[in-house]
């Protein structure tokens, strides 16, 4: 693409508000859609033009970018009758960075390929912080030569930005994230829960192990947090319960047993059930108080 | 301690002949033993005494260091009639290094106070390489001027040296770095197994997922052992499952639920039972093959 694309977003949240800026900022010209419209404001501001409906977005954009809640939104916004596939222009691409279903991505990539229109499934990791300043980690599956057009696009919104294969490849990439953090912060909680009850200081206890066999970016990162009672959200519990059922739900459809991954998922629903779905996944640790 | 102290050091194994090596090395006198004295023998070819016996090791030793396999040999040589608490003087100090039930680190110290022999409970983490280049993490429980007292023999053998207080916290604290570490494994093996049976190459998903949220030490040490098929023990399989039996009876007596830890030790055990004993704890992997 020698001439800027032009790029219609959907789903200007907290991530999606920061990675349109950054696209605005390396002057895109980008029209963006939210269902709240409102939360588009921002964006709209710095130069965004806001679209009426997602079918008057994608028919204005050579590049389609969304990051949205769930499986069921991207189902809805790419595969409804009012909506992307249904009224991209040919040779069009999309890109859905939401976390979502793999096989939801391999079907859009299906229909979308039926009416001549490219698609890639690029989730992220990184969260709010990652957006802000643009050190995404992105996972991208789908065709190399599509990927290879809309490379300068990512980089504009992450730092990590590895092809991962056919598409569905980068959800399967994202869910493979998601199952070693979900264990991972069992370990975590129960380590700390554990040295507060074994009467320990666990500021010492974490100067001790984080930089050793047990260290990892959710210990020095997120145990500090627990340990002051903060459970604001970085990411959301019902989020991660969400990546959890897709996880278990595809990995079943693999015949993979992941025993620690459903554990996690069962605490965490827990917790949910308790109140903390709007909570920080830190507040796993409630559990253990 | 003005003068170098005469060091007796019991259990010179893979960590153990490391240690008393540095300890060596920045000429401390040296005394040892070993149940199998012919694993002594690099360690006399370097200028260590061989003693007869432990009750003579102690005899004529200021510091006793040990590093055995299992709890119940540490209960054999600190509490056996020929053991170190019997036969030290008084006033010397005596460190036991292996990982072991904070119980009995509580225990030997009240027995050795009893006849005014110092003790600490100092487990280390760091692995074999650790050791051999004196970069052990080192967790140390017991009075906190016998630790000052002997702050520079830890710093021969360790860089990160922390006093986690009371008798037995050193061990407390080990074992909040099994448990970080137990579920982490699960993690890293189940995203390395859904990596795998996706379809995706598991070294680009790593390439993903290591420097963000999902990342840790294990992720970034182990999972490429697994990938290739290196199950060779770094740390064993049976040594491991030690300390997760100590860490769930000690949450039981503080009636700490820690589902995440009993289900690692479950995976474990079952790996263990299939052959992989003697494997590197990395060969979890085998079960998710």
């Amino acid at each position: 693409m020698k001439q800027k694309p032009r790029i219609g977003f959907i789903g200007t949240g907290v991530m999606g508000t920061s990675m349109a800026g950054h696209l605005l900022d390396a002057d895109y010209p980008v029209r963006v859609f939210n269902r709240t419209p409102l939360k588009a404001e921002s964006l709209i501001a710095k130069g965004a033009v806001l679209a009426e409906s997602i079918a008057d977005l994608a028919a204005e954009s050579d590049v389609v970018v969304s990051i949205v809640g769930f499986p069921k939104d991207v189902e809805e916004i790419y595969l409804g009758k009012a909506g992307i596939i249904a009224n991209a222009p040919f040779g069009a691409i999309l890109i859905d960075m939401t976390t979502s279903r793999p096989d939801l991505a391999i079907k859009i990539h299906k229909d979308a390929s039926a009416r001549k229109i490219a698609s890639l499934d690029a989730p992220v990791s990184g969260g709010d912080i990652g957006a802000r300043e643009a050190r995404l980690s992105i996972m991208v599956g789908g065709e190399e030569d599509v990927f290879n057009q809309v490379k300068p696009l990512f980089a504009v919104m992450g730092k990590n930005i590895v092809y991962q294969g056919n598409p569905g490849s980068g959800q399967f990439t994202k869910m493979c994230n998601q199952i070693a953090i979900a264990s991972g912060m069992l370990g975590i909680c129960e380590a700390m829960a554990y040295a507060e009850k074994s009467g320990l200081d666990p500021t010492l206890v974490l100067k001790s192990i984080e930089s050793g066999a047990a260290g990892s970016w959710s210990l020095s990162n997120l145990a500090p947090r627990m340990l002051k009672g903060d459970f604001a959200p970085g990411f959301f519990v019902k989020h991660f319960i969400k990546d959890m059922g897709i996880a278990a739900e595809s990995a079943g459809a693999m015949n993979l047993e992941i025993p620690g991954l459903l554990l996690a998922k069962a605490q965490y629903e827990k917790l949910a059930e308790q109140g903390g779905a709007d909570d920080g996944t830190q507040a796993l640790y409630k559990l253990y108080e």
